[in-house]
């Protein structure tokens, strides 16, 4: 069987790694040169909207799926004309529009900060009086790792905001004052099978995730997983989704959802039965999905700009290296260390270490 | 970093999935066209012992290793001359000639079934008398899976056996009445840092390996480690070696040693902290090694000739599917299944199910 992913970048390439001991082969279509799964996977290069390049991908995989979703709807609905793509395009159109994505989580009964959509200033000076301040104003599409946004606080911020993002179609959110950031990672295969990895507590830093450590037994869990398996039932989804919420007290607010693998769940390659990478392949070929219990206490940490002397990492045995084949940049992900020990303490203490070494 | 390998097999296969996350590049040689790490390795393709080749494999990695023991002495000679090859020619060299192999036991006082040379029909009947019946002829180089050997019960089996090799140099062995095969997993770094994991207990069918498990905490460990190590000492050696050892009361006898990662360490992909394939990289690039504790209790069953449907495989959530993305052939390896419980009696009743699944 061959797997066709859109977008070639260190998720298709942990796709790929964790796909080939199923017996798969992998073609990726990305416009960039030397792509993270060039090495580990056939390349078609060219542009997202290139129908010929399209084709030749629907005729080469049995099944499609992507890594980002930023992917033109247009190419999902015609590649989905000759091939199974999943997540369903639907999942993808949503996800893809905050307004959508919120009304969403609204219709579900799924609770979301307070927000409103605005096309104008006039909209947005309005809109505040609804969703109160502080507020955060986001592009309603495109966006991500915190760019396309811009907070709130006092009148004279409307102004500058609106005209920075040029017109375009925005939504603005109440600012939650959060306790923590978790994700939930949720699976739904075509057969309708569900199931959700242990709730993750996140840390973002200027907008980046940089750390995610796994909570098992978690008292937010159930909450949470409802609020998943809502959204992957309404959906009719198949593969992996990130749920991402704030705590607030004793409730957790949706933010947003991403309809892929996701950053948050890298921590499952070393702290789960089966990886977060092997479920979404199983779900997408109708596979019978993995187990999602811990394999002790994990966290995960992003290696954010550049890369630590890789004898640095490994000298702690319970470090686990993950590196994608970038070359170092301000503000690039280029690797994450997944680090698992025996207990909640001792993965405290190590921590510390390692992202002492991640910082240097 | 770029890592050659001589052979494109499962195993070259099996080290480049566990070394792209540590930042690794990979380029095998092989004659063969279509080989298991096609896919997630570079290929020169042609004979061991062209030289041409041989220098390019030498320009484009910065450490060679080799998959299998049988690669020609002069190509590991001539890349030596080269680029850094581990583990080291005198350990392939000792690993191919079994006389030479069982006399370094006997040197190292490693306890070793009892043997003599047979150059010739004669010395085959003198050396019963050392030996004593029944006898394993074998001979003194090629030959794995069972191959090249015959098992001699009465003196009317000598001629045949002797005759059925063509007169080629062959070692004759006592038959040990032994109670179980095991062997241990060795890794030696190029700092001299040595780990091992824990004891194996195997089971062969018609010579080929058919299960393995894994016996941490056996009253045999320290013994095996013992003798691993002085071998690994002696060689000098780098990277991971197999010893295989029959266990007769309380004895130890070594049986033979592979100088690679090795079938019976297959399940330390899903059962230890490490898998031997990520040590033995560690181990040729000088880093530092992986802790070799173990998670859960791992077995591992070969699937010889053909492969059960996956959903059947993947139905059991404490299976891990191991393809080599090769066609099925009668004696074929062409997977493994990687059963990882939570208990010992876990382990022993779901055994029982993977094992029939694979016989199907």
């Amino acid at each position: 069987m061959v797997v066709g992913v859109l977008g070639g970048g260190q998720l298709a390439r942990m796709l790929a790694l964790d796909g080939y001991p199923l017996g798969l082969e992998f073609v990726v279509l990305d416009p960039a040169e030397g792509v993270c799964s060039a090495s580990v996977s056939d390349q078609l290069q060219g542009d997202y909207d290139d129908e010929m390049l399209l084709a030749e991908l629907a005729n080469k995989a049995d099944v499609v799926t992507y890594e980002f979703e930023n992917v033109p709807a247009a190419a999902v609905e015609f590649l989905s004309g000759k091939v199974p793509v999943y997540p369903p395009p639907q999942a993808l159109a949503t996800a893809q529009d905050r307004l959508n994505e919120k009304t969403m989580f609204r219709e579900l009964d799924i609770a979301t900060p307070q927000f409103a959509a605005v096309n104008s200033l006039a909209e947005l000076e309005q809109a505040m009086d609804q969703v109160g301040w502080p507020a955060v104003i986001k592009t309603r599409t495109q966006g991500y790792d915190g760019k396309g946004q811009a907070v709130l606080r006092q009148v004279e911020d409307l102004a500058p905001a609106w005209e920075s993002f040029g017109g375009v179609p925005a939504i603005v959110e109440a600012f939650v004052p959060f306790e923590r950031e978790v994700s939930i990672i949720a699976v739904r295969s075509r057969s309708g099978e569900m199931v959700c990895y242990p709730l993750t507590e996140n840390t973002h830093r200027e907008g980046i995730l940089r750390l995610s450590i796994a909570r098992p037994g978690d008292a937010m869990q159930a909450l949470a997983e409802e609020y998943a398996q809502r959204l992957l039932s309404k959906l009719d989804y198949v593969g992996v989704l990130a749920l991402e919420l704030f705590q607030a007290g004793d409730e957790l607010l949706a933010n947003e959802f991403a309809p892929r693998v996701h950053n948050t769940g890298h921590w499952t390659q070393d702290g789960a039965e089966t990886s977060q990478f092997e479920n979404h392949l199983r779900a997408v070929l109708g596979l019978p999905l993995g187990a999602t219990d811990t394999i002790g206490y994990t966290a995960m940490v992003n290696l954010i700009g550049d890369f630590p002397a890789v004898d640095d990492v490994l000298v702690n045995t319970h470090s686990h290296l993950h590196l994608y084949g970038k070359e170092p940049r301000a503000g690039r992900k280029v690797g994450h260390i997944n680090l698992r020990a025996q207990s909640r303490n001792a993965l405290e203490a190590e921590l510390k270490l390692i992202l002492a070494l991640a910082d240097e």
